[in-house]
């Protein structure tokens, strides 16, 4: 085990009608910026909770944060916030929203472009900022970091702030989501332990057995979730499972994280729009097939534990974890190919391009470089 | 899942050499009560770190808070720190020393006698507290709780204040520990865990798997750690699984609890000096038999998922994980049986008639008093 030093401050609220309590979490006199994405809140009765949660408190709304949040729109809130001397944030919505609203938070109190927060990487001088989550995928709603991208430049980078002061979960809110945001939701939370899971045995053995713990869920609710997508404690195991995949409780012992799949990922979402799960994925399969060696202890060990894989050479049990994990996000309904998203070796080409132009070191051993990432992606068109 | 509100904020900062954090961690001006057991930490070497660290400070020593913590001696605590105007509490020591600080800090703050805070069981005005732990076993170092004992009056009752600010946990400050202390703070977390655990199944899959990851985990490392009491990566497992065992993590999902174990187990030691550990090794298998009606479909899960028990009836099983957890506290070296300690019938009355007395009704479904309380210990003569 590693040294490290652990602390997430975050209050969970969770459960059916937890949304009222928003009146006794936020103090008064506060002037508050609630944030939403596209507008499902007004369909699915959580835009109405909300408003009747924050009556007699001093708010602003700002729509329209989109998937994958952009400096952009991030702009205007930030500019609109500024005017109405804002001093809470709510943010109303699934990752994208949160993530867009934790930039918002550090750039009120910052007199330049947002954007430099964004390449600077963190800002921890931030108004406060709390959550009502509607879509269970990202974990930023009880951790520190954020997804930002550029249109403009087609980049979209890491960012970290504080965490947020509460966040409430409610699993009811997630009852109008279509099937392929829960799709991708599972999908990024199943990726997001491996992430910190799949790299060498034994740093934690505890660690290891509640990564195996989160993904074991996922694996069993999943099935039971596309049949039945209004089963309250279904819904409530995902988002659980969710906040629990990136808040930092797995990640203790120091582990080793690897983070390369997502890296990879973002830039496919930058180029062509994919939704971020999905990235996710195609890439994981092509990780595990290209960094066998470096990961295979751990591999074996995710494939008797998680799948219950056995028997066979080490090359076969390895390839076999490989194909469930390939076969369960097939199971989802998402796609596992590039060529299926008609993405070909033109983009393969601009990936190792921009990871060679940033000198990329991605992984746990900082082995994936352009060329690593151009074989991962060949090994998945 | 039923509804639930989490949060624990306490900085955990774990590994080899982190006791020097003390001086980052520790507000400057601060009038710093340092408070001790036995005097161990002379000879493992951990006073002079904190010593060292606390280069500087002001600090006032007390010595001698004993294991099962009593209120006589706490008095003497809080009539010292009074005298020194202290305003701040550095605990250092095992979940004894911790919890007995706990109430120090509540008694600071308090005209009265400490002992009503204990019977009111609950007290947030306190003074900042924080740790360094050096025997895994309680989780006092991440939670609020605390259980103190009054010797004239041979009662030893739960309390609750705040949490620590923070906590250090080096795994090296273990090395010294008599076997003993190891076995019983292995035995503790054990029984942490399944006091949140051996309830039903499924309200929480996910907390289902965490439980199940920290008895998995302690049953690995129990027979090694045996073997080898210096391993700095086996006592790291053991110290990160008794704090992740009791600070709340597995509790998440508002799951229902059961504590019955303890609550008997209390007073065996308020009546006999047993230790506390020792005391849930001895009656955890009582409770698992005498509620088997009502907690069998979980003992059935435990049976299969932690020990591997999948063949025979439902009796059968249930009687197979009875049998392999008591076998694995004797493995620990405990005895499980109360005439191995010479207690008989006059003691199963007497926790009979307190329990009564009480009203007692503790376990998930509040059914155990003092009748069952009987049947219990009746079965572990």
């Amino acid at each position: 085990m590693n040294n490290f030093i652990f602390q997430n401050p975050v209050k969970l609220i969770m459960g059916k009608g937890m949304i009222s309590e928003l009146a006794n979490e936020i103090p008064a006199g506060k002037r508050i910026m609630v944030t939403f994405g596209g507008g499902s809140v007004k369909k699915n009765n959580v835009y109405n909770q909300v408003k009747k949660a924050l009556e007699g408190f001093h708010t602003v709304e700002f729509w329209g944060i989109e998937a994958n949040p952009t400096i952009e729109t991030l702009r205007k809130a930030i500019a609109l916030g500024k005017e109405e001397k804002i001093d809470f944030l709510l943010a109303v919505g699934g990752g994208s929203v949160i993530d867009g609203t934790k930039l918002i938070s550090a750039g009120l109190l910052y007199e330049g472009d947002a954007w430099d927060l964004v390449l600077a990487g963190n800002e921890t001088n931030t108004v406060p900022l709390a959550t009502v989550l509607t879509l269970p995928a990202t974990g930023s709603e009880m951790n520190a970091g954020a997804v930002i991208s550029n249109t403009a430049t087609k980049e979209k980078f890491s960012f970290f702030s504080n965490y947020p002061l509460f966040s409430i979960l409610d699993p009811e809110t997630t009852f109008t989501l279509p099937g392929n945001q829960i799709a991708n939701g599972l999908a990024d939370t199943f990726v997001h332990v491996m992430e910190q899971y799949l790299t060498v045995p034994g740093v934690s053995r505890l660690m290891d057995r509640w990564a195996e713990g989160i993904l074991q869920t996922v694996i069993e609710i999943a099935p039971l979730i596309q049949k039945d997508k209004h089963n309250y404690d279904l819904m409530a195991e995902f988002m659980l499972s969710a906040t629990m995949g990136l808040n930092g409780f797995v990640a203790l012992g120091g582990i080793p994280q690897d983070w390369a799949t997502h890296m990879i990922g973002h830039e496919l979402t930058a180029l062509h729009g994919l939704s971020h799960g999905h990235t996710l994925a195609i890439i994981l399969p092509g990780t595990m097939n290209i960094l066998r060696e470096s990961k295979g202890d751990k591999i074996i060990q995710y494939g008797e534990r998680v799948w219950g894989i056995t028997g066979g050479t080490r090359d076969e049990r390895i390839n076999q974890a490989i194909t469930k994990t390939d076969q369960f996000f097939r199971s989802l309904g998402l796609t596992t190919r590039l060529s299926k998203e008609n993405i070909g070796t033109d983009t393969i080409n601009e990936i190792e391009r921009r990871f060679n132009e940033r000198g990329a070191a991605f992984g746990e051993n900082q082995t994936v470089n352009g060329k690593i990432a151009k074989k991962i992606l060949s090994d998945r068109l």
